[in-house]
């Protein structure tokens, strides 16, 4: 069986909450951990008022004993710091009507690019309010709470993952040559906005800047390198099998983004095969690599095992300073767009999102294909089969 | 529950079969239908000759009487044409050991690109063949029998869909401005490249002749659009939920597919958030739409009622006359990668199976969301919530 | 998609937590409603220490506002009270080693009858403490609130469930003939053994207590009674669409049961046909009955529209007073079985349970085949079926 | 991911259909080892005319190479020997209306204890041949066949199941005391109503005769025993991981079953604790063992390495001479319940398709908690399993 999980919880409401069930026993897991990703989520230049004054914290409420995996559900709760200004707008209880008019801030007025329209029409919901607190990014939060899980999960297997920003409103980073993902990771963790390249950095902020002072947002594309996955992990013989399409759900789940690409991506429209393939090395210490890695570590929906090079792209986030027509439901009145506070580019926190929804993904088809109860002897597992497919 | 389905079969094996399970009774499916489909993934500039031999037909043995479904499991078989010629090879019986080694035409040779190494270390498959025959792409002919039907479940509630090609090999088709997903249906449906544009049609067409003279291949770009999808299919509640995403897993599903975007796709990250979301307007008679579509049709994971635009790249073929390196799995010793027969472009169809693998997405996604077992009914819920939407 | 649910929390951990995913919105919802059921749980003659110490309450902590479910997820959170003393021993963070040594109250001697040895040999676990705080029979109160969350949802759609006791420790309760299962449950609910015959009630009082004077424990049978369903809810056409199916996995999967059967049950293998099946009436106000419910509200794995009649056996609690034999997992020397503090008939309680188990299952049937995201439009849904069943 | 697999095909159609998808690579399987399940099946007094003319013969379609599987999905045909009698009946294509009255045998009058009346309610068939062609018990032919493969896979792994005949029409074999599920196989496939019981079993024949002369019909009860399976498969951690329940599930699922119960089942409503459970015992040779087996080999919802003891009731066959009251669904009109060729009891066939779902759902639990991509990598970890179960 697989790993799962569920998340629960409005913007606004008392907290997050998501159950991880699936983790084999045995697995080291500190709360620390995951505020540390939680943290990483909540940097970034650019972003509004919000991530200042809400400091996210995981508890860990079950399945794990004094620092280890217990093999039962994970419960992990994140608080909303200002649930205390939001108990009556948000309340599970019912209103008595006086009150509900005064607190209930009805909201009759769609934003575009968010899904309070859509979602009012599928669930009937005439308050979009009831929409937008559940639709909203915030959520990611609890994402990055069970990716953290899965990053915990995966480096214990010798797999690290890092998330983080190729592009900002059309600034495009360079490519930047590393030895590995653990140095990705601290260079970019440096950087206001989670970029390789110190020099268009500077653009990239500024651009935030200057949109943020139109009343405007900008986009961008983030990348998540993965090394260290053995070779064979998912499958081509069903097509709910392939890892690589699991991946692409994954990114395309998260909040405002809209494609996804592995390796050379798009570009593979303009190029001849001879080169977009990789070809195929051995040496007896690797065992099979590959000299180039354009596909981006899949072929037939499986990790060749180089390394797994995945970019999304997210849309500039909606909610406008500057204002986009709209209709208010009820009047059916044009209006210009409401504005709720925002960030003008959320891109370097997506970037850290997108990391933790692959981590989850790759946890996930580890959990399937191999042993799942004791990580200790799945770890002795992972090892016997990397060398198997060393001397294959 | 929802729409399921399974396929199973190798490419030399006697046949294909797939078996459809949660179709609503009363809904009307021909063969002639599904074979029609079938036809149409068949053809395209750059098809090898396989694709001439075979000409794909449906069997419909189970789930359908008199032209109907009815509400049981839809069982459809494509039997393989030249399978008389690979009984010993592919024969599910064992073979003495003496006539094995004459018949098996063991494969030791991954190619660059394929699934065959990866899968080997996987499986433990030593003769590569026991992973290629599946991995093939091949199985598509059963994922666009699968995808007619939904295709058909569809066009009763008013629902258009078509793939088609946007670029090969670095050649971009114009937007041609049209009325409809049917008028899109017949003018690419008349294209040896499946391509709107005429005169890049030919170039094209150039294109996929010079890349077979020089032993290479070369890919492209496909769109899906739907129209008539009512606003609010999919949902923002949970990730898994999101009927974007869902789609992305489906279209990167597809063999050799690298990426996906919708709408702007990737442009999004070069744009300011005010030329990049879609001004909302309401008018009695439409109820409510947008002023333009960049988004493709979706918001918040759930449609918008505009049409869906959805686009995949296809990496080159792999399959290539112009050899690259590769490691005999036995010897260890490098080569030159093995030739099987094969295409030099596969865009076209592919855009055909892209179609397909998008209509399964959608109907499963309404048999979800609505009364799932008389079609009649069905029909008669989502002209209501059309309305509802229209009035909301 | 359906309904679905996680569970997660130790029997000594800080809290209880539940996610429940996929609930139409518009549906009332209250935390007394939820906190009503607990307390059913909590009540039976025969309950040990710590039912008294301990009234559950549920918070709703997301997916509900102002006393209507919104569709996002719901987030149910049971504390347990008792925490305050268990933090060091079940703490999620890790203990220095001495500290360790005195406060973690090392199991090494398992239950027989209980999960505490297979658990630990599965998950590895060498303090078998670490299973039995998650298979404790505790994880059933999150069970009954989310079944709570289901009766709310089938109760307003005119279908009605309750759950009370046939059999406690080989004493029978008499069919006592009733109007309504509205009915049973008022009767049943003033019964400190949950069951309808006030002469059998008192003589199970004295089984359980004598029982407890033994150190013994006794088990018994449960039923649950339904109302209200429409007929052809759940299906024949696939294995695992069944119904009936579904609702014995369900009673199979609450702690410590052994047997489930529909109406006569296991009865039938006794009887001929002709005095088995029920024969089919019609009239033009009901619509379709049976004259006789001998099958229990079932055939072909649908229901039949007559009421569902589901028994369920449980074991006598296996942790014992007077002990049974087992072997210390450390020393592989036998001892005489550990006392845990426990209950000597829990009966009462786990017809609650089975009440609440069955309710989601019933719920979850109805979401998978109406339209599932607006409660007033199901409602109204449901009724056009029932009145298409009585005409058709 | 787990093993998987749907069925396809009316009674009538041209042939029933499986795929099997999530099969480990390179396990032994053979077309005659499947036929001779189906054979079984087939097999036992009382079965009506049916029976004789149509030898089950199941063909192998994809997924096995030269005797192995390969991975990927297993298809299996068995062919409907007599659909040349049908096809206009029971065609996919439609049918003229003039010839359309003359063949399709319109049935408007449902069947007592058939799916018939609920099945035609769901879909909206007024025809219930379209229902009773997929209700009928005929697919079970097609879950033997699946059952068959996952039989092989246990056999592999030292895992023997039987499924053999306790109780016909109230008549009730005796225990008799056996070495191993072998020789229960061995004794039970001599008897005509696959009992151990030589003696009962004449009276097991002559109350099938006695009840055919009646124009009736009989029930009975079931057994599967499992013997080898090692402690520790399924879990505890989340209600829908129980093995027993799983199982549960699947037994309930076959046609006309209506009970299931484990070890002493609803015995153990009589009993006191120290009756109904296990004691533990340990040698340094076998590991853990139960003094005694009354749980019916399971713990917590896990196998506890004793043999799995599971009976099922099935009711007796609905489809009676002795005509039941039913009502015309187009005159409104009471009948007496049309008769179909019928078996008079089939309860030795359904001991062999509950011995195969049960087979199924334990093959699913150890693929989904084990390495499932190589059958020789499981066998290893499977006996390393089991002598860390010994040495625990």
């Amino acid at each position: 069986m697989s790993l799962r999980y569920l998340t629960a919880g409005e913007s606004h409401g008392p907290q997050l909450t998501t159950i991880i069930e699936g983790l084999p026993a045995g697995m080291p897991l500190l709360a620390e951990e995951i505020n540390q990703e939680l943290s990483r989520r909540q940097k970034g230049h650019g972003r509004g008022r919000r991530m200042q004054i809400e400091k996210d914290q995981a508890q860990v409420l079950s399945g794990v004993r004094h620092g280890k995996t217990l093999g039962s559900p994970v419960a992990l709760v994140v608080e909303n710091k200002d649930w205390t200004h939001w108990t009556k707008i948000m309340g599970a209880e019912p209103l008595e009507e006086e009150v509900a008019k005064e607190v209930k801030r009805v909201i009759s007025r769609p934003r575009p690019g968010h899904a309070d329209l859509n979602g009012g029409i599928k669930y009937g919901h005439r308050d979009l309010r009831n929409v937008l607190e559940r639709s909203s990014a915030r959520e990611t939060t609890v994402r990055v709470a069970v990716g953290a899980v899965a990053k915990s999960f995966l480096a214990g297997l010798g797999i690290n993952i890092v998330g983080y920003v190729r592009e900002i409103g059309g600034i495009v980073a360079k490519d930047i040559p590393v030895e590995s993902v653990k140095e990705v990771a601290k260079i970019t963790e440096d950087s206001p906005v989670r970029c390789m390249d110190k020099e268009k950095e500077v653009e990239m902020m500024k651009a935030i800047d200057d949109a943020k002072e139109n009343g405007d947002s900008i986009g961008g594309v983030v990348e998540v390198v993965v090394e260290g996955m053995p070779a064979g992990i998912g499958s081509y013989v069903h097509y709910d099998r392939k890892l690589d399409a699991k991946i692409a759900m994954a990114i395309m789940s998260i909040n405002a983004f809209k494609g996804v690409e592995f390796g050379l991506g798009f570009e593979m429209a303009r190029k001849p095969g001879s080169e977009v393939h990789d070809e195929i090395l051995w040496d007896k210490e690797k065992g099979y690599t590959r000299r180039t890695n354009r596909l981006g570590g899949f072929e037939g929906g499986m990790t060749t095992g180089m390394p797994i090079v995945v970019k999304g792209v997210m849309k500039p986030i909606p909610t406008l300073y500057k204002p986009l027509q709209s209709v208010d439901i009820d009047s059916k009145e044009p209006f210009a767009a409401s504005i709720e506070r925002s960030d003008s580019c959320a891109v370097p926190a997506a970037s850290v999102v997108a990391e933790h929804v692959v981590a989850f993904e790759l946890a996930n088809a580890i959990v399937e294909q191999f042993h799942s109860d004791q990580y200790e002897v799945l770890k002795k597992q992972i090892q016997e089969f990397r060398q198997q497919a060393r001397e294959f």
